[in-house]
């Protein structure tokens, strides 16, 4: 949020809500008769800088022509009225947008030149002073993307990045962080390794995402079983007494830039390596992580679909990093199909609390996989041979240390609580018998958002089959939970045929 | 509009206005406890397909959540409104957005791929279908910049965006035309040229473009003048009658991709060399031309800058030209400073009706410039001497046959008028004696925006210099024109300062 603007300079309106939700796009609705939009000649689409009080955002003009606003009144779309900590009543004062002249730094970008530091650091102020509209975010995406960010540009763009938003620093080291680069439903590592890593001492304060578009992210299924939504000062309080926390990242500024580009890499579906090598690491950084274990899943349906973009993917990951002073291993997975059996946010949880509780039926491949991450994190902060770091994880699970400590910090941040169970399920079987050969990751997360996860808490699905499984006729293959007996008929109704979603082979 | 829809699909509710205008982005707005959205899990700014009747429309949602709107309620923006012509009460049918297929093959043009010819079709038809969100478009916009479209990716994109429009077809020929690529304030050259080439029997049904961000398109100037939202059947009859007509292109659906995708090339202030090519000759293609002249201002505020953007951008035309069939010559102006005396629709009707009058006072490097126009079209169409060619449009000129024709054309159109007057003015003088070095186009188009031009017709500027000229401290540099005070003073507060528009050095 940009400070620059000159005092006493522009118009000022009275404040009435409207209540309208347009994402995170911050829009103001002025009057077509508002002497303001006569004046500067405005018309619906111009982008306008918007002050109330002492903080000042971009915001879109849409003109309000059949007299919900009198003329001497604005409202804000409700994101741009968080963002102002608007008051009903209160005034705002509008001015216009400054010139945008970093933009001329991406059309060189486009037009084939290199990104020096400077250049990158100027679009990056404005992106994260939220001056870029939609339009322009979408450009410098795309210009940066198909392999058009070389090395040294992803260098920038990550320093540049860190350097506009928050940064936490700690007084011990190493600070241990893990990243999954995501893709999986249900791998829900992050709420297991971190507790392990701080039952042996580890200083891992863990910030994670909501879900975008997938039906639950680590803050959706942590948040069902404690609050996550902490300012730096309560981040702090965790972590100086459990050593560890797992909390929403989008409550801190880390990397805030990373936050608005992110919005429109996922309606365009452009997986730009630099810019996500970018993004992932400017987060640790900002948290002041010095050594990081990434989990890649890899497989047709993940978000890293083949070997070769594994390996140009885990190779920029390291040389910026080697750059940028910070100690990174990547760690393949299988990315095949889920991880656990749960799909949506209370059931990635009770998966996970499975885990930890050392339940015999929790599902294995999460805790093999949770396992190995923990012992690679082990592995890189301590320097011990892989096998012994591995064995020093898998006994801080095995004898409860892990689940004391998992307990412990939802204590520390705010309180532990039981995740919610849905009232209405219904369960889907195999239309013939056969061998799974496939499970799609992407149509089974599709059918869990049906349900109403990641938004109902207890929504999503339950998996019962894995590849390679013999099924018989008739035998379930997942079972749907909602919240409400419309949403269960609504996922059962326009949800893809589970052909579609769990491959079976007749024969094998 | 895409018409593949599911019949019987989708969810019904009532419409009731709201009216917000959200300029040329479809919005359809949603209570928040909508049994739809919680039905679809759909948010705020998700896509999807509105049928009204036998209309349909894809819209971005806007959520609202304090009760503008009952549960079975949903509000259009005035846009999407007059798209689907709906009514108060009426009812809108919403299904989900079907994938967007073509935006594979964008993102395959990131990566590097040529589009082949079946691949621009599938993106032009979506895109000319309102399919592509602002940030799709722009990444398509952005991935075919600095020079990303070879010669075949050019034509096959200009056939693609012939093909989802109407056509127009003439029982003669040839079809003359003419086309400025712009950024030159008063170049009204079309209200000239196209009476000239009718006075000499010459075909030309003219559809020019309103302003978007300039203080005046020839559309606006024609219609002090004469009316020009003609349909197509209107614009027949008068072309049948007079041979000609100056119409607004925005009225008929002449390459329908390109006004979408204009739009999000200004904010971007993207000189795609290949867009813009497919951009004029799409439109020439559909309306039916045969013989082309394109106007072409070079200079350092003209939208094209320099001698070699110039000679790519010509030779370019002509290839693409070659290829379908069109005959085209380009002819390079001055792009230094503005055409004629006029800035604003009213003030630039004056300077042309002036020119077809044969006042003595009238702007010569306005009659001078459509002349060499108008001779050119005749030396490319009939096949005389360029000489010969010109000296026959001026006799259609100074014999007063252009005038009477213009009066005719005007007379078919709808009846002809006089151009408004702005009742404020205030003249703008030099602060120092010198010489005129140089106008700055783009702030001199500034300023008349800031009076109120376009939308204010009578308003804009009246220029009193050009570069070369000696001035005297105190002298007239131009005269602000506006319909309201407030206006007027509006334009004196906030216009930059006059040595910014018009340099005048000391000495010389």
């Amino acid at each position: 949020m940009s400070t620059e603007v000159h005092a006493g300079h522009g118009h000022v309106l009275r404040l009435r809500r409207l209540g309208i939700d347009t994402y995170d796009e911050p829009v103001i609705y002025m009057a077509q008769d508002c002497p303001v939009c006569r004046a500067e000649g405005w018309q619906a689409l111009a982008r306008v800088e918007v002050r109330h009080g002492d903080r000042v955002i971009v915001a879109t003009i849409h003109v309000v022509t059949d007299g919900l606003l009198a003329a001497e009144e604005a409202s804000l779309s409700n994101a741009a009225w968080t963002m102002l900590d608007a008051v009903e009543g209160g005034t705002v004062r509008i001015a216009p947008s400054s010139p945008l002249y970093s933009l001329s730094s991406v059309r060189a970008k486009v037009y084939g030149d290199r990104l020096e530091e400077p250049a990158m650091r100027g679009i990056i102020r404005d992106v994260a002073a939220g001056r870029y509209s939609p339009v322009h975010l979408a450009a410098f995406v795309t210009a940066c993307a198909g392999g058009r960010l070389d090395l040294e540009e992803t260098v920038s763009l990550t320093r540049a990045m860190v350097d506009v938003g928050a940064r936490l620093t700690w007084p011990l080291s190493p600070i241990v962080d893990k990243h999954s680069v995501g893709g999986l439903p249900g791998n829900r590592t992050t709420m297991i390794v971190v507790p392990v890593l701080a039952a042996l001492g580890f200083t891992m304060p863990k910030t994670s995402s909501r879900a975008i578009t997938s039906p639950s992210g680590t803050a959706d299924a942590m948040e069902t079983v404690a609050p996550v939504a902490l300012d730096l000062p309560a981040i702090r309080r965790v972590v100086d007494r459990e050593g560890a926390c797992i909390v929403w990242g989008g409550a801190v500024r880390l990397s805030p830039a990373d936050d608005v580009i992110i919005r429109v890499e996922r309606p365009l579906d452009l997986d730009s390596e630099g810019q996500l090598v970018a993004s992932v690491l400017s987060k640790k950084i900002a948290a002041g992580s010095t050594d990081v274990v990434i989990d890649m899943p890899v497989g047709p349906t993940a978000k890293v679909r083949s070997v070769s973009a594994a390996t140009a993917l885990e190779a920029r990951l390291l040389a910026v990093s080697r750059v940028l002073g910070l100690r990174l291993v990547v760690e393949r997975g299988d990315g095949s199909q889920p991880i656990g059996r749960g799909v949506g946010p209370a059931l990635e949880a009770r998966d996970v609390l499975a885990v930890l509780q050392r339940d015999p039926r929790a599902p294995a491949d999460l805790r093999d996989r949770a396992l190995s991450l923990a012992g690679a994190v082990v592995h890189l902060a301590s320097g011990r041979p892989a096998t012994e770091s591995y064995g020093i994880a898998r006994a801080a699970l095995d004898n409860g240390r892990a689940w004391s400590s998992f307990q412990a910090i939802c204590d520390a941040q705010g309180g532990m609580r039981v995740p919610p169970t849905a009232r209405y399920t219904s369960v889907i079987t195999a239309s013939r018998a056969g061998k799974v050969t496939a499970i799609d990751n992407r149509q089974l997360a599709r059918v869990a958002k049906l349900t109403g996860a990641p938004k109902a808490a207890a929504a999503g699905l339950e998996l019962h089959v894995r590849v390679g499984a013999r099924v018989e006729a008739g035998q379930p293959l997942y079972t749907l939970h909602a919240e409400a007996p419309g949403e269960l008929e609504y996922a059962r109704t326009y949800a893809p045929d589970p052909g579609a979603i769990v491959s079976v082979a007749e024969g094998g």
